[in-house]
């Protein structure tokens, strides 16, 4: 057998959102899960720090992607919609994943504690959208309040899509941000 | 001495408070925090569930504040508008408390899993909104959405009251909502 294991982080992540779905969360293994994937636990942890980041690792990228986009929008972009131009990237990022991501929300949305940790993962969220505002000379607070209007136009625009059959998260994103608009 | 003892649950508070700031909320046990407030383990556990209680306990109250101040705001104002009253009614809830707010603030702030609190916390506050928008007639999404911004706001505005030392939380609610509308 092989050391090299092709998309070993990939089998590990559908091993333990399928383990996670029958059991639940406390009731599955690292072991069960490296098993599942046809891995040793050996392999699992040069991935994954826990059975949590299994759900929540691989933030990094998405957050910097982020910050950048909203920091290279237009110039002749609002605050606003340079979080819009960047929300709608995000959504690109995660288009494509809605049965994965279903069961994913439903693990998480069974279990506390992984709850707190999903929204710890927005307002990081929120961060990053906001450090790519200051890079933009906007000035803290409006930076602060943009970027969370705008992790809370994502987080609708998420439930709403998972929620959905037809049209991708890119429409509830931009179908929440007009909304938002609206509001006074 | 007498088995009722006055104000048992702000002392065990003060004290609590006291033993996170000087030790950190890990290195404290209740059996610490009791003898501090001169009182007994059995009788911090009547009030408070564990130590984490003593920072996040007693929101409801102010969770059914919210919910009834949004509802019963005049059906002239707009959703936000009526988000706005019941967070001016929030601030007035926590206005005469900023220096017992920093400190436990400045514990929350040094460890990880208590600010995972804070924010199922201000999750919490937002879906209290959301609720009484629901109540005046408003749609799912409109409720949701404004709730979220109007938690947002609260949460700016609570943090800039914290680094003030002039104006009442009110004050910077008012400001953080009058930029929000300015969003566009």
């Amino acid at each position: 057998m092989s050391r090299w294991e092709p998309d070993a982080q990939g089998r590990l992540q559908q091993a333990a959102l399928e383990l996670y779905t029958e059991r639940g969360f406390d009731q599955t293994t690292v072991a069960e899960i490296a098993e599942r994937a046809g891995l040793t636990e050996r392999t699992f942890f040069r991935y994954f720090a826990d059975k949590r980041e299994v759900l929540f690792g691989g933030q990094a990228p998405l957050l910097e992607l982020l910050t950048k986009s909203v920091a290279e929008a237009p110039d002749s972009a609002s605050p606003l919609d340079a979080v819009g131009v960047a929300l709608e990237g995000a959504a690109a990022f995660l288009d494509g994943r809605r049965d994965g991501s279903r069961l994913r929300q439903a693990v998480i949305d069974a279990n506390p504690a992984l709850q707190e940790r999903d929204l710890a993962k927005r307002a990081a969220m929120a961060g990053a959208i906001a450090e790519g505002l200051v890079h933009r000379g906007v000035s803290e607070t409006t930076a602060r309040l943009t970027a969370e209007a705008g992790a809370a136009v994502f987080g609708l625009a998420f439930e709403q899509w998972l929620a959905a059959d037809r049209h991708g998260l890119a429409y509830f994103v931009r179908r929440a941000l007009a909304e938002l608009k609206t509001l006074s």
